[in-house]
């Protein structure tokens, strides 16, 4: 028996743990990785990334890389594992930058990424495409196009730099693969999780209010249900809000619901859905959590304005106490909770094998497949999203 | 608006920071606590304790000391945790030990609070009341009663002690309450949680073998069930097995289980039921955890002996590589996944309000109702049973 | 290709074609039958029966006269299939009685089936045992004991023969097995079926109240849940209302769930469980149907009596208009909804299988095994539960 | 009290009596009426009916005729219920036809009500809007349009009349509102309910398969596993196969699930998706059945052709013996089992409401509306369908 001890320090060792586990619970990949060996689709090409660097996303890049690309990358702005990005350097990817850089940092290492004159850009949140097309520095010469992850990057294409892309982007995040298997299941399954990591309460018999029924929505109350907890979903579209009733929870509206919850968790993707009207009516010791991308949908700023005195109890916990003398307990200040709470690990390993090989194969067609391609964003390729989906079911045994 | 900022040192701030949680979430101990300051229960009395020094315990202590008690404790062999400790000490409860105390150390913190003559004993283990019964030095003259955490502790009355312990010590176990509650619904949102929270991995689709269809077992199955595993479920008692399969699992021996699992968590109580007849026959990648008190019920050192190499990859995450080249992955070195990897919390507050209600009105009942109680040990009376179920209700709402 | 029509007439064709059906679903009797065949354990005896006749029992019934028995039977009163009856005579089992029988006619058949001298009894509602024992016309000297089939046999034998037995009588109703797959999974199933069966109404998003969180209590929330029910449980005893809450259900007390309710079960086994104070409080549409054994949990002579009209529309439907304009409506006149409506056939085929694998082995018990047993009325011995939950596991793949 | 008993004759009294119970419970459609009786939308109008003629209908036309219409209906080949008419008759509703009619017969009972001279449709299969089109002896002119409840009519429409409807008809079955509420649930709910009511079966335990993932596979394998189920799903779409992966079936190919399954359900709304090369692989006893439109799903012809003898049980059970002596139990000759067996009631009463809100609100909008519609077929405009969810929802409390 030889054993290596689990190391935590910022150190390149860590970060290679983090990536070995990672590897082994990503097969999608692993599969993919095989195949590129042999087949090289990125010989001679030089691929530009810039997104978060973690060890889900490093198994990524080392794919990308085992299929001929030379890889230039760095993280989004305040993400980037230092541990992690250590390994990736001592595996022949360069990675710049790190989780402390401040802004104009992190701005001249989009710049730098593009110095290297990428053949292909593999994006998240449009910041490469969008200094590329718009920054007189560079040029989109000699790029075939490249893929982007997010859908505020689809926007920020289609709104600031509309028409003005001359090569095809992939945008990934629309596929009905992530919005079924990562926004519905990934999502709800950890939701849960870190509703329980965080707080250590139970679930059986709470009065649970989710906003917002969409794919994210529909997912955490399945699973709060799941586990015992009494479902309320505050939704304003009312065929969805029909939907969640004969899926078996209540439907009420906001204040019934504030009246009502013992834990309220957000997932509507706007602004404000919970304000000071909402805090009002709410019960003494109530829990509020954020499941939406930004940390907007409960207004923070207001609650703890309005509290008599904000106490940071547990990690990602702080309990407001109103003027009233009521507590309201808010989870990681309204940011995501599954990104919250001490060492939270976010969506699933097989999650993200799914959604990378969305990006593996994405990244192969604009490299193979031009002619099908417009320039321009648009949806992933559905003989992609099919063979996608046939891989991972391929996984499930 | 005046923000304390979540302190994580092991000095007493930390500390209270914890219990203040808990006793937010703990409303049936809040309640107990508010009739013990009119009532006194245990006015001019010390009680003695050895018990895990955390958050939870911290809120029981305080509520017994708020009902008149002088209370004198130490914590459990290692688990003490020194914030909480340092917390106790400024509110009054004298706390010995440390986490990093020797045995013999902690054989003299156990010493030291009989030491204070105490008139009643909580205990976990039956480590006090073995001493003050067996050891020469103390005597069991000024001793009312006590009660006892863990039917382990009621085993050793019932062998070591047998016929010598000349007071009542009420077993809070074996409640009906505690079975429900805390093993069944408790202990399987805890395991659930506990795998997501340090394995990373999806639940949906995951062929999950459930060793032991007990209390905890049954609780386990139904909860991976729900987050959408397909479970199997192994069994030795025939009826119990019908049980399994009439809920809806799947039923099958230990081999076959260990051929067709992609993750194993045993729930047994029983030594060595995975051994290296099952280690042989399993799949690459497959996932071994426990959920039993001792950690033997996964043969872990014959696995270790027999890897080729074992990777400590995450914190809890062991992959052993087999002589064949296939991969088996220990959770935690077979150690309860509920309280191993990054931050595990435990039993849920609710939970433990509950069980720590049992405690605080079987210490009150030795004190008043000594007519009804026999001497040595004996189940919790069921008019407390009730009065607990009765008070737990009105909190769910 | 040979086909036979279905025919439906009180003839013993569709007798057999009914028992055939329930033969095909049958597995663990076939093979008991098999074996019986070749062991004859009753050759040479009589078996007096009284038991409903239809095709469950029907085939228990051949079963036993594989086994060499020569079996008189009789029905219970008013509940014969006189088609079964018919195909049963004419398969050589000596069947006396018609549904349409009197009361007189019924005793009178119970005095023939003793007439034969049988050696054993296998009772349901202990009607045969009752009369040997106290009937002066009768002897108990040739019966080596017996078996009976409820809970109900079990009291009458302890309240009104107590200790005048001289024969064993296993009771088979009180096997765990029979607790678990019959009252929670088989009677659940059946009444929610039941339910839509008579009403044609939907599930999903209805407040269903379930009266009693027994074993049938269990099963008829768990499934209503599973439906998409939201469902709330009135109970008395508080341990299980604190069960029913950690399994998610809603806890009221009685007058809250009148007011609150779409749809209220009984199965709590006490009398007038519903009354006036409940029907006063009710929803105008609300739904009342009983599960328990006998017909008074609701009140229904009250609610008939105060009701302004009642009008029969579909069958097992009666909608009671009360003087204030609400309508009450009242399934089967408050007898169990699984045996009323159109066409009601009882428990599923698998549960009856297993309660009369108990029963055929425990008719062998009572001629091979008369040591182990006493006289008067007992448990099913443990190693015949054991083996038929054995049996019963190898038929579920 | 006034008691009226259950009558079942085909008279009259029977047909108001389940109208009766049918309002009841459809009170969206009450609603409406109370509306309409103020509105009268349809004054001086005639509509044309061809649809069922249940109970269920009839409330939808006794609504229309409420709201001023003069109502002229025949039934659909061969489902009228003659009870029901009677009623509808005596109620003012001109109803031709009966149910033993023959095909010339039913033509001219179509033909009897354009006669009439209808201002608006009621169509279900597109048998008055076919006639009235193409049939000289008929006239388009003074027809406003209309409304056609089924698929079906819908390809109807576009293939054989294409261009050459010249009224708005809106057909109602597309609506989201009818494929989450009717089709998942209320289709899922009625299948397993049926397959109950008509096996005796126990569903705990059983391997179930069901053929399509569509809106009623995916219902009913949700409620199949819900009732303890193991379920599998068979599914050529490869998305959608993931789907129900993730969702916790197992997913199969459809060789492989005739070898695994104790009980088959086809949904897919394919013909000969089970056919001999699977009837070859099933296990001796399995049961099929068919959940979609068209009783071709199953391979019947070809089935009974093989079998060496076909024994007609339990009403709508059949066991084909093949040559090898395997039995294959075939419901319902292969026809919808939630309309087969003895007593079936179809979908539920508050599907059927919503559905028939549809109805009435698209026929109000083709009266008074006219400038939003187009000429030929369409789908129930956005307003309608969040109006009715809107509607339903006010109901479930």
């Amino acid at each position: 028996m030889n054993a290596k001890s689990t190391e935590k320090a910022g150190t390149s060792a860590s970060g290679h743990q983090k990536i070995d586990w990672a590897k082994i619970n990503m097969p999608m990949l692993a599969k993919i990785s095989d195949d590129f060996a042999q087949t090289k689709p990125f010989s001679e090409l030089t691929i530009g990334v810039s997104l978060h660097i973690e060890k889900k996303t490093a198994v990524l890049l080392l794919v990308l890389q085992t299929g001929g690309a030379h890889i230039v990358a760095t993280g989004n702005f305040g993400t980037t594992q230092d541990d992690v990005a250590a390994a990736l350097n001592e595996l022949g990817v360069v990675v710049y930058g790190r989780r402390d850089d401040s802004q104009s940092e992190h701005d001249a290492n989009i710049a730098k990424v593009l110095s290297h004159e990428p053949n292909l850009l593999l994006d998240n949140g449009a910041d490469l495409i969008q200094m590329v097309v718009r920054d007189s520095r560079f040029t989109t010469k000699g790029i075939l196009g490249g893929t982007e992850e997010t859908t505020s990057g689809d926007f920020r294409m289609r709104e600031e730099l509309a028409g003005d892309i001359p090569f095809p982007i992939i945008v990934i995040n629309d596929s009905p693969l992530k919005l079924i298997v990562e926004n519905k299941h990934g999502v709800g399954q950890s939701i849960v999780e870190s509703f329980n990591r965080i707080t250590n309460l139970m679930i059986q018999g709470k009065r649970i209010v989710i906003f917002g029924y969409g794919w994210c929505g529909r997912g955490i109350a399945k699973y709060f249900k799941a586990l015992g907890g009494r479902v309320a979903v505050v939704e304003i579209d009312q065929i969805t809000c029909l939907e969640a009733a004969v899926d078996g929870h209540q439907v009420m509206d906001s204040l019934e619901a504030a009246e009502w919850a013992d834990v309220i968790v957000t997932a509507t993707g706007r602004k404000g859905v919970i304000g000071p009207e909402h805090f009002e009516l709410m019960n003494d010791g109530v829990i509020l959590g954020n499941a939406g991308h930004f940390a907007w949908e409960i207004d923070t700023p207001v609650l703890l304005k309005d509290a008599k005195s904000v106490d940071g109890l547990e990690e990602g916990i702080e309990v407001c106490t109103m003027p009233s003398g009521k507590k309201i307990v808010l989870l990681c200040r309204g940011k995501m909770i599954n990104l919250g709470g001490s060492e939270p690990k976010g969506n699933t390993l097989e999650c993200m094998d799914m959604g990378f090989t969305l990006q593996a194969l994405s990244q192969e067609c604009v490299v193979k497949a031009g002619e099908e391609l417009v320039p321009g964003p648009q949806a992933v390729p559905d003989r992609i999203n099919i063979d996608t989906a046939t891989r991972m079911l391929s996984h499930i045994r």
